[in-house]
């Protein structure tokens, strides 16, 4: 089962068009990463990983697709899953859902990076633990 | 007691500065509000409000102290309540709370409007049946 | 020679590690498409588009690339072209440099609808008249 | 003549009632403070003043007042000025017109703090240069 990360859709987050507007959607499938983060890290999102643990992951690409409107008539559910993990970089799929309907889909990749540097680093340790399993699970 | 509404601080929030950017939270504490609508409106926030029951409430007045720094470090509380329903206006408290130590507090003044127009009209009997038990205890 | 779209990068659009937030970027571009539109239609963005001119253009997909930080110690130029005009469907590039360096790319694909509702429809004349002989001019 | 802030209203700050959602007010007023900052103090903002210069300025109290909506069709101008300089803290005024009319008006109070810290200091020197002969040609 993916992490689902729910997000509150409100008159604010819309458009006179009565929906969502557009750049709404890829910061809330951000924040469905760092939930995803939270999850799996012992609580600790972005947040925490850079200043508590000393690593930092930035994104260097993503791509979504809108599939539907999104609207305040239900909760949007934003299901984050891994799905690559490099030597030092890792993938999620994000996919975000109102009422059972697909709203939009998304990848992105993100570097692991040395905390205050834009250094590129390993993978740590501690998160190919987490993430390793999960990706074989799903071959 | 006041409805609490949960608000999730994260890195994207916060500044260099690692607290939250100030702008945010006059944001949150609309979200706040607009929860307390749905919470009280049999799941209505404003953007039913204004399409299903014809009625909108926007702001003319805010006001805000900000008493300690917010961060990612725990989950935003902000508890709202109604303190005033006039002929056509209603205002709310809206304080902030982290870890139990109060962020920032505010009070928020709206109109009630016709929707769709900018026309001022009197509090809906809906609206005044649910406030005025709530004003009526608190004295 | 492509619109050029000026952002004032600031303090609240960074992050902790003192860069412009991720989620902020998508939002800069569609400004920046916004921002096209205006240049090219009699100073209409999407909201007279919509209201005054009968058609909308709802994105259907997003890619970027993130290629440098983004900080407030320059302004973001985003540089808009029209890359492609399809029967009902319109693709922009967008790239984004400070200092005259590459900090994103991206590309954008929206639909032509009826404004109101979500039905697809042919690309306006009007944008036609405008959008093919820029794209001829790069052939 | 106060700091004049130019913004660019378009379709993405509005909600389904057709104006501006509410929670871009006060950001919009930050963003012009900024920018008196920037038209005053050699191009720095907040960015500048915490990472170049040591200090900061959080704030301590905002309150708003909305008087007409606001729409993409105007610019949004938003006049700032400073009104009082205090021992440790500075308020600013921001009144914001689209097409001569009155859309809001606020007040902002800063302190003045060492960076990376939450601790108060005086104004400095270079801003109380700046700012008393502003405040001088007031009375």
């Amino acid at each position: 089962m993916p992490y689902a990360h729910e997000i509150r859709v409100s008159w604010g987050d819309c458009d006179p068009a009565r929906i969502a507007y557009t750049a709404n959607i890829p910061a809330w499938a951000l924040d469905a990463i760092n939930g995803w983060w939270e999850a799996n890290l012992d609580g600790d999102g972005w947040f925490q990983m850079e200043l508590d643990r000393g690593f930092g992951t930035p994104f260097v690409h993503m791509e979504m697709d809108f599939r539907a409107p999104i609207t305040p008539r239900h909760r949007l559910i934003c299901e984050v899953r891994p799905v690559r993990l490099g030597e030092s970089s890792i993938s999620f799929r994000v996919d975000g859902f109102q009422g059972g309907k697909l709203c939009f889909e998304g990848l992105f990749v993100c570097v692991f990076i040395v905390a205050g540097s834009f250094e590129k680093r390993p993978a740590p340790d501690e998160v190919r633990a987490i993430v390793e399993p999960m990706l074989a699970s799903v071959d």
